[in-house]
């Protein structure tokens, strides 16, 4: 039973994967009218007749106010009775998607539009405000909700206690998002930078894999903290130079996912590290895992970024070249520690030309 | 063999604990000439028979270029004789020690000053920045230096890579500081803001007995995570509240220490909040601990900080609770958890009120 009076929402769900489906199901359970969208009219049958998903959380039992829909993407009809799109689906799609979508995001009856998305395209290195920006409008980016945090989606379809970043450039839509989300067992914290947020949910993976990397190699607790640390400062000065604020990087979605990312020996981008650290070569961990982690794919487009802005970022580069360029892994962490002394948190002076193309995109005219 | 080819120093250690002994030992594995001060007689004989810390890292050899000396505190002519003075002793004792010295610390021979002690002085609430000023005056504090972050003495000695930083009001202390302990297993970040690194130090204590309150009531992956990254917001706000940079917040001796503290059961900050989450009271805990754990007395002093500069720290305010108050920690919890949602970081206004009177206290006037 929901223990705060929301007022009840018509929320569809976009993608019916592990994420997208645990937070239906906390819609659901807050008594919000759920709809979860699946291109799999198998997955359409198979929920509505069992209240399971097939493929993830198989064995939670949903609740009975959530349907599905699909395998058809929802038409316009359909969209303007609702008051949310969320969007699970990968970042590598989503492209596509908005753009079937996009005649349907017209007019004054826009519903609030919240991503959970994590990660940078591939091809273009586009942020999600970028994509939406680029397939639906400036207009569109400039509502556009985000939420990322410490999440994982077997605890909170066990309302086992929660937090989470909401942020929006358009900071009333973020407070709308927290009321129909926020529930004592599912804290929201609102902010103003999605940008950050995005980033963070993005670069986290990389060091992730830098965490399991130390492990791996038998480094104990004062390294895996001390990368950890100085992973989050590299993470704050790629986002500080791009133009996001310092301070989001301290939120749920920067230190708080990535300490739940790192502390996680299930997670896929952590087990990539740890047998790099063991010595395994990366095709044969690729081969084995089944899918690529995330993280190997945000190295990629991390060093482009930073070699672009010119920043300082020892470890993503380290991470890139035991990735990419064969570099033995024992030899880069060497080479790591060798550096010499330093300030602790230099942040770029000349910030945010990335972001200030971004917001011009969308419209916004940056300050400064 | 040390690998860079640092000039030698005369370093005397005070206090041969645990973390005293350990910074010891990488001074002298690092090719300084090293003196560590006991008050105890029978720990100078055993340590300069057997190279061996008779209480503490009892499977340790210590490099034979270190000597134990005492029990009398040194006299000026050793004093004046060091490059280096390294504090490594309990807060609660550094103001008589300091007062005891004070005759030694004048003029132009003065060494470089090192604390390595964390917490705040319980009667007075001080800092160690402002113990060192009432006890030697202005000009000492000014160019004291403080290393804090995470840090498990055990790994030290066995050379486990391990980050600190290393903070002054001068910051040019801090750099020579640095080269000192710089090595490539033990890797030193230099920055200007001792104030914000004392408070991290002291303040994480508390939330490593929330950690632990969380685990022993048994929450999951994301509560942790969340109830770490939510401390470290509080942390922040206290900091700047205080005067203190919110960005040190971010670093070694901020996120840093805190994720190490709140990651180890063997803490013994994060195991007092384990066992009142199991449900034991207070008093068996202390008496079966042996000892009090810092956090516990810190809990004291930060309420009345918080108290007096109108900060809002729910997490140590429910810790202060269910130390002092009896509260029930299950209550507690779900009390934080029913807090209205909030904007994610919203760092206080007017700041630094605490930190301007220390620093006028130092002879600085501060900006602004």
């Amino acid at each position: 039973m929901p223990s705060s009076p929301t007022p009840k929402s018509k929320v569809l769900v976009l993608g019916a994967g592990n994420f997208g489906s645990c937070l239906a199901d906390h819609l659901g359970d807050s008594d919000h009218e759920v709809y979860i969208w699946s291109r799999h009219a198998s997955f359409v049958q198979h929920f509505n007749t069992h209240h399971r998903n097939p493929n993830y959380l198989k064995d939670h039992v949903f609740s009975s106010n959530i349907h599905a829909v699909g395998p058809d993407i929802p038409d316009t009809g359909r969209i303007q009775q609702m008051d949310v799109l969320l969007f699970a689906i990968p970042t590598q799609g989503l492209r596509e998607t908005l753009t079937k979508l996009r005649p349907s995001l017209v007019g004054e009856n826009l519903p609030l539009l919240i991503f959970v998305n994590k990660g940078i395209e591939t091809d273009t290195q586009a942020l999600t405000l970028e994509i939406i920006a680029d397939t639906c409008g400036g207009d569109v980016a400039r509502v556009a909700t985000f939420i990322s945090g410490p999440s994982f989606a077997t605890e909170i379809v066990r309302r086992q206690p929660t937090s989470v970043s909401v942020a929006s450039l358009t900071e009333s839509q973020a407070q709308k998002a927290s009321q129909i989300f926020h529930q004592p067992w599912f804290r929201c914290y609102t902010g103003g930078d999605p940008i950050g947020l995005e980033l963070a949910g993005a670069l986290k993976n990389v060091y992730a894999i830098a965490a399991g990397m130390a492990d791996g190699l038998g480094y104990e607790n004062n390294t895996r903290a001390s990368l950890i640390t100085r992973g989050l400062g590299e993470m704050t000065r790629i986002g500080t130079a791009y133009g996001a604020s310092p301070l989001t990087f301290l939120g749920l979605a920067g230190v708080g996912d990535l300490f739940l990312t790192c502390s996680s020996p299930t997670s896929r981008n952590y087990t990539v590290g740890y047998r790099l650290g063991k010595g395994e070569a990366l095709e044969d961990i690729i081969n084995t895992l089944g899918s690529v982690a995330e993280g190997v794919t945000t190295a990629k487009g991390v060093k482009k970024m930073i070699d672009e802005m010119d920043v300082s970022a020892p470890i993503a580069n380290g991470i890139y070249q035991a990735l990419y360029e064969g570099k033995d892994v024992k030899t880069g962490v060497q080479e790591l520690m060798c550096r010499p002394p330093s300030r602790e948190l230099d942040l770029p002076r000349k910030t945010g030309e990335q972001a200030k193309r971004l917001l011009k995109k969308l419209g916004i005219e940056p300050i400064g």
